[in-house]
C-alpha cells in the first residue's frame, strides 16, 4: 500500500512538474513586477500534490492522446486552481497555504485579490494557445468546460460562504454534499477527467461517463482534506491544524456534532460559531475539536470517505473499464485510495 | 452645449438599457440565490452613464453594423466593468458606489469577492454565445480583445494599489498617465471601440487606428471623475466625496499637490497618507483638500483634461473622419466634451 502511494505520489509529482514548465511561459516577464507578475507564481510554486493536473493528463494518456495534446489544458486547470486558493483564502480569512503565509496576508487584502484577477485571465490565455494543436472545435469545447468548472465553483464558494456568514446550524449531510459537489468536485476531479478524455478521445468520449466517478472520488478527498485539517501534521499538511473551526467552517465534523451532541452544547458552539474569528480562541477551538472526538463526528466522516471512496472504485470501472490496460489507467484507480489514505 | 449633453445622456441611456436587457438573459434564475444570484445584478442595475457600451454600439454603427450583431459583446463589457467595480471596491475600501454601499460593506468582503469572480465567468458565457451572430473568427478576435482588455486593467490596478499600499509619494503626471493607461483607458474607451469597430466592419477596420483617441477620451474621463470625486455633489456622484483622499489614491491632484507644496506640507500630507485609511479623519481629508485649493491643483487636473480632450477631437477625425456621417458618428464626437463638462 505504502509502495503504491509512493508511485501515485512521484507520477502525480512528474505530471505536475511538466505542466509547471508550461504554466511557466504564461508568466509575464514585464512590469508591474512587485505588485502583480512577481506575485502570480506564489501559489503555483508552492508544494502541491498536483492531483487536478494529473487526473487530466492520465486520462487523456489513458485514452491515448498525448502529453503535448493535453498540457495546456491541465497548465489552465491549475492556475484558475490557484487563483481559486488566493480568493479562497481571503474569503476565509486563512493564514497559511502550503506552509506558507497566505497571500493577503504577506501583500494585502487589494493585491491579493487583484493577483487572483491576474492569475484568471492568463487561463484564459492558455486556454486560448489550444487552438494550433486542437484546432478550433476541440479548443472551444474545453472553454466550455471550463465556464461550465468555474460556475460550479462559485456557486458552491457562495454556499459555503453564506452557511459561515449567517451561522447556519441546521444543515444535514446532504446539504454539504451538494456544497462541496459545486465547490470541490467539478474542478478537483470531474472537469479534469472529462476534458482528459475530450482531448484524449479527439471529441468522441461520453463525458458524462465520468461525473459520478469523479464526483464520489471529489468527495473522498475534501473529506480526507477535512480530516487532516484536525488531525493532520502542519509541516506535512501545510495549513493551520485546527484552522477550518477557527474559520467557521461547515465541514461534515461540524454538521455530524451540531446533529449528535446535546442542546446545550449546541447552543455553545453556535455562540463560538456567532462570533468573528479573530474574537476565537485556542482553547475554544481545543473544546469543539474535544467534542467532535467525544461524539464520534472524525470518525464517522472518515467512514464516509471510505465509502465514497468504495463507490469511486465501483464507478472507476463504468467509467474506464473499457480502456486498454496501462500506465495511466493504473494511476487513476490508485488515486483513489490515495485520496483518503494521504497525510499530506 | 448643455442641450448636446442631455441628448448625449439619454442616447448613451438608451443603448445602456438595450445591452441590460441581453444581461438579465444572463443573470441565473436559480440557486444559491441568497449568497450569489440575488447580487449578481446588484451593480449593473444601478445607474450608470453606459459609457462603455454606449462608445461599443455607437462604433459598430458607425461603421454600418447591426445593433444585434454588437450587443453581446457590449453586455459582456459592461459585465465585466462591474466585475472588476465589485473587485475593485473591496481593493480600495470603497463605502459608496453609485449613491447605494458597496457590495462588501452590505454583504462582507467574502461573498463579495465570490460575487465578483461569478460575474466574471457569466461575461465568458456572454461572449461564447455571440458565436451564432458573429462566426468562428470573430467571435473569437473579440475574445482576444477581452483578453488583452482585462490584463491591462489588473496591471494597471496593480500599479495603482501598490502606490498607496507602500505609500509612494514621488510620482509624477507621467506615471499616472501610464497607469490610467492601463487602469481605466483600455477597458473604458479603447477596447470597446475596437470592438464595435472590429464588429461593424466585418474584422476589416484597422483597430489600432482608434488606440489613440480612446486613449486620450479615456484619460480625460478619468482625470474628470477624479475631480468630481472633490468637487461633485454626493447625490448626484453616487461615491463619498473626498473618498479618494480618504483611500490615498494617486490622483492628478494629490500628485501635482505633492509635487508643489512646501516640504513641511508635503511631510505632512505623507504622514497622513502612511497611517491605514480607518485612522484618517474628516478634518484632515478637508485640510488635504483646502491645500489642493490653495496650490491650484484641481485647476491644473481639470486644464490637463480639457487638453486630453482637445487632442480626442483631433484624433477622432483621423480614427472616425473617412465614415460616412451617422447620428452614432456625432454620438462619439459630442461624448469627448461630455466626458470633461459632466457632473455625474
Amino acid at each position: 500500500m505504502q509502495g503504491s502511494h509512493a508511485w501515485v505520489e512521484s507520477t502525480l509529482n512528474e505530471y505536475l512538474h511538466l505542466t509547471r514548465q508550461v504554466l511557466e511561459g504564461y508568466f509575464p516577464d514585464k512590469e508591474p513586477r512587485r505588485y502583480l507578475y512577481d506575485l502570480v507564481p506564489s501559489y503555483p510554486n508552492r508544494t502541491g500534490k498536483g492531483l487536478r493536473p494529473g487526473l487530466c493528463i492520465a486520462t487523456c494518456r489513458a485514452f491515448g492522446g498525448s502529453l503535448h495534446a493535453v498540457l495546456r489544458s491541465a497548465a489552465a486547470i491549475e492556475l484558475y486552481h490557484n487563483a481559486f486558493l488566493v480568493h479562497d483564502d481571503v474569503e476565509d480569512g486563512s493564514e497559511f497555504r502550503r506552509g506558507l503565509p497566505t497571500m493577503h496576508k504577506e501583500h494585502g487584502v487589494g493585491i491579493a485579490i487583484n493577483v487572483g484577477d491576474a492569475m484568471n485571465v492568463l487561463s484564459i490565455r492558455t486556454l486560448m494557445d489550444n487552438l494550433d494543436a486542437l484546432g478550433p472545435t476541440l479548443t472551444w469545447r474545453v472553454f466550455a468546460e471550463i465556464e461550465h468548472m468555474v460556475r460550479e465553483s462559485v456557486e458552491g464558494q457562495a454556499m459555503e460562504l453564506g452557511w459561515v456568514r449567517d451561522n447556519i446550524c441546521t444543515l444535514s449531510d446532504a446539504d454539504y454534499l451538494r456544497m462541496i459537489l459545486k465547490k470541490t468536485c467539478w474542478y478537483t476531479c470531474i472537469h479534469p477527467c472529462r476534458i482528459g478524455a475530450l482531448i484524449g478521445s479527439g471529441g468522441s468520449a461520453d463525458l458524462d461517463a465520468f461525473n459520478r466517478f469523479a464526483y464520489y472520488m471529489g468527495a473522498a478527498f475534501q473529506i480526507q482534506d477535512d480530516a487532516l485539517n484536525l488531525e493532520g501534521e502542519r509541516a506535512r499538511y501545510g495549513k493551520e491544524i485546527g484552522g477550518d473551526i477557527y474559520e467557521g467552517k461547515r465541514t461534515l465534523m461540524l454538521i455530524h456534532l451540531l446533529n449528535t451532541c446535546t442542546s446545550a452544547e449546541r447552543d455553545g458552539v453556535r455562540r463560538f460559531l456567532a462570533r468573528p474569528r479573530e474574537e476565537r480562541n485556542a482553547e475554544e477551538v481545543a473544546a469543539v475539536h474535544e467534542l467532535m472526538i467525544r461524539y464520534d463526528s472524525i470518525r464517522s466522516a472518515r467512514t464516509t470517505a471510505r465509502n465514497l471512496a468504495g463507490a469511486a472504485l465501483r464507478e472507476f470501472h463504468q467509467a474506464y473499464g473499457s480502456l486498454p490496460d496501462s500506465q495511466d489507467k493504473r494511476l487513476i484507480e490508485s488515486i483513489i485510495l490515495y485520496m483518503i489514505e494521504r497525510d499530506i
